[in-house]
């Protein structure tokens, strides 16, 4: 299969999942600004988790962008990363509504854990694929990543707004791409002009 | 109709299917454990389901995979396969309420019955226009599948968990692809690359 | 604007229509049968409302088929277009839940009422913009269609299921399409044929 | 990362929020004419979102048109924005209940102004990685838009009707497109037709 359907069939799904989020927000019990602030949990867990989705979208490309065909195994982990994703909504929703509660901070934190479990899972099959097992390397933000989620969701139950505030700070960190990644993204512009160059010249 | 419209119709409608179902689960009626736990039934039906709209997401572009052009027959038994398939979230949503009752049972298993029989359809609508009637041969999943969706629909509801197991099992071998089409799956990579060594050689 | 785009969004939000429309059913109110059946009418809507926006997608590409770009004109008429087909989930919910209440059904065929006048407003503009003035012509189905969807929002509450039978028959003749159009849609594969016939023979 | 996976993002989540709105209508409580007239505020406050939103899709496509690739700010600022607008089916449902409450309808209108500076800033960002900095110029209907959403955010509560007039005449404004982008949006068909032409030359 073609990478082009999977990033458009990915992309779909991300869109839905980050869009429908909205809906499980519910109105505010009133007309007050107080009523809106007793919401504040569910926005900044909102909040929270758009930007959540909304790296996973932008390193989604990052890892796929040099891929050019998908084999099976990439295909269906990729459909199982897009299964824990879709869950974010439901455990966005159950722990808006219960901020400090144990089971719903747990599971919100479990389900992010996975979702980034995956996506190195998915990396590494995509590595092992293109530039042999050894071009594959967790470099350090993905350790410190899939440490504070784990971390978050195993304790973070224990003192909710830590939890929060140290897992809103790791996905802040990728916002900012490492360089090396950057560099890739950079050269598809340089090959289309190449391209276009050599078209003038011919 | 060209199958490129047509195959990103179908990829936005399955996108969403799999995506709203989410919306369907409703939150755990406390903060606990075990009011998640209660949610049990209604999560394996979400898991059972998504699996089984992502499969035929995969098979529904494998069979779409050497078409160029769709008549107006392929296009309707398509609708008509969206319709099935759309009301999915909604039989899921009922038979993850009541998991064991016979009425939401049956119908969960007959819209699954019902959207095999439409794809197999479409997929012989496919065969004979593209390869001759002849080209079109029911392989034993395939049968075994329609017979099983049948079955469940028709008794699954004398025993649900037996039924949900036995249809779980038929779904999952859908995600080993059949050597046949798995072949025809690699050939556009070749094909690729053969044209653009056919360009440089040119 | 490139047509591309003003199809690749409209696509996007039939979709979405034509799907979300499966939340508004709601569940059956307990896990009998007779509780299914007693959503049947909402079930017909539901069916009825899937097929009409299906029919508008297979159209809408007809009538956009020989159009490059696309005006202002054109474009604020497509939107306008989507926002009465956007309210098609919100009439079917109503009219499915009050199924011969006089204000639900008229609200329901003026809807469809109003999405044919806007879609044969957006046939005129284009076949203005493309083949003149004299290229535009109502056929007898575009006509009767116009009048039996008028009819309905009108008169149709007087006695809704035959209402509901002229419309759905007026509907199910829009799956047929004109032999003229149906022309059109056979020349892209010839051709994309002559074009490929014309690069090899050069 | 190339413009085209970011507008078929954008593409993809605006269409979706222009589509979940309807699914806060919410049904009238009866069958009655007037039941329909009750929810009068809501659905005036869809029809304004849809195209406050259609509005945005359309002049998003204006400022990206000649964009080639997208650095990380713009990606991120797209981002913000489309978060932003993601909350507009929540402040729309608010509004739309509670039509002249004090926080709802500041909140409408708040979240209108904050999508117009991020639009805005998107558009600054494009303006000097294209064309240098100075090539940016906030013409007289900006400037107008930016004040009247930022008015209507701060004293719109005072008097909610007059400023959901005075809002809606200037979204309206935007429906017709400045001429200098009108032309930038003709050159397309032009170049288009040039490399045609070139082409049958050759």
């Amino acid at each position: 299969m073609s990478k082009s359907r999977l990033e458009a069939f990915s992309d779909g799904v991300l869109a839905i999942i980050i869009t429908i989020m909205v809906l499980e927000l519910g109105l505010p019990a009133g007309d007050k600004f107080g009523d809106l602030w007793a919401l504040g949990p569910t926005l900044l867990g909102y909040l929270l988790s758009f930007f959540f989705v909304a790296i996973y979208w932008v390193n989604h490309h990052l890892i796929f962008h040099d891929v050019e065909t998908v084999n099976l195994k990439i295909l269906w982990c990729n459909i199982i990363w897009l299964f824990i994703i879709s869950l974010i909504p439901f455990t966005t929703a159950w722990a808006g509504r219960y901020p400090s509660a144990w089971a719903p901070v747990t599971v919100y934190f479990a389900d992010m854990a996975l979702a980034s479990v995956a996506f190195h899972v998915m990396y590494y099959l995509i590595a092992c694929e293109h530039g042999g097992k050894k071009s594959f390397r967790l470099d350090l933000r993905s350790i410190v990543s899939l440490v504070v989620y784990t971390l978050a969701a195993g304790v973070g139950a224990f003192c909710p707004i830590a939890a929060y505030i140290v897992v809103a700070a790791v996905s802040l960190w990728w916002i900012v791409p490492k360089k090396k990644i950057k560099k890739a993204l950079e050269k598809p512009a340089e090959s289309v002009e190449k391209i276009e160059s050599d078209k003038s010249e011919s």
